[in-house]
């Protein structure tokens, strides 16, 4: 156990903290120079200080590497997304077909991230009545690694235009494991404290 | 759309927020006391700035002040935890049944925490194949409300032995609301950077 004294946060990092979730974005445009190593390490490093569900730390990072997995991946995401533009007709139809909704070719590091639905940690504190705790505390992990990568000028996209069986199948992660996220992380193309859905006109659009 | 340029985080920022991160807590023990007026407000403001899927922004904070309905949700807890204590034996049991899961009597403010499962908004963007992530973005928002009240030296303990439909219930939410968190909120009796469950010996007791 730490001896250290509390931390106390003064105005300064009070108002530098809000400045970072407002220039937090779900960035889909990458620039391909790799990262610094040990970056991601460190960044996962922090993402793992999260509160989870009994402290169960259901967490699972798979960083993936392989040519032909990432291609796997994306052919799913390609196949999802043609299938979700059938949802919409007319202008929102076009305006979603416009929309550039991952970074998967670009990003130089892509993480497929799972819930451990199989671990025992915690000894199923805290999700008898809400399972989906565990799910959630894999979200919670995520939201930090997100504004951990964010003060390091490292950019994370979120994509979800995916099915979670398919992508497990394609990384053979275990069964158990249940896919919460695919993570493009790298330099991001630009800033911007306004979300790219926005800037896009995706709600305001007919 | 802002004109101003991106911040920088620097060094002591992001040494900063690394120990925002080890000092963040899972509380279960309350001061009594009011937080300022506004407070609350403010920390959910910072919680909106979460990344949400499509945009859509569906998370519902429903702070609760009535005495019974705080009392029908407690009680409610009391049930489920009686539950609970039930799957344990031996040790664990004992364990268990002397834990502190919930700071509810103390905690000045309580706020019950639901995803709209009914909103439009964000047009179905990115949750046909994954619809679970109109929950895991209420899930960030709170991770965030969590981290800005810490800066703030408030605590918050996500209270996740409930049944979800009891304190929609109870609340008069609407049926299309789903219970993401009920979260208790205030100033901790202590701080610490190791989390109750671990100096508890949870995870290591048999």
């Amino acid at each position: 156990m730490s001896e250290t004294s509390p931390p106390i946060f003064d105005d300064t990092f009070a108002s530098r903290f809000a400045e970072l979730l407002a220039w937090r974005r779900d960035v889909r445009r990458f620039r391909r120079e790799p990262l610094p190593d040990g970056l991601v390490e460190a960044l996962l490093a922090q993402a793992e200080l999260s509160p989870s569900v009994g402290h169960s730390q259901p967490w699972r990072w798979l960083r993936v590497t392989d040519a032909a997995q990432r291609e796997a991946v994306r052919a799913n995401f390609k196949r999802c997304n043609a299938d979700a533009l059938r949802d919409y007709e007319g202008e929102r139809a076009r305006l979603y077909a416009s929309l550039k909704l991952e970074g998967m070719r670009e990003a130089p590091e892509q993480i497929a991230v799972f819930c451990d639905h199989g671990t025992s940690q915690g000894h199923g504190l805290g999700r008898k009545t809400m399972p989906e705790m565990l799910d959630y505390s894999v979200v919670a992990a995520i939201t930090q690694f997100w504004l951990a990568a964010r003060i390091a000028g490292i950019g994370v996209g979120w994509v979800s235009i995916l099915e979670p069986d398919v992508v497990r199948e394609a990384l053979g992660a275990p069964p158990h494991w249940k896919l919460i996220a695919w993570l493009c992380v790298g330099w991001p193309e630009a800033e911007s404290d306004v979300p790219e859905l926005v800037r896009a006109g995706w709600e305001s659009g007919r």
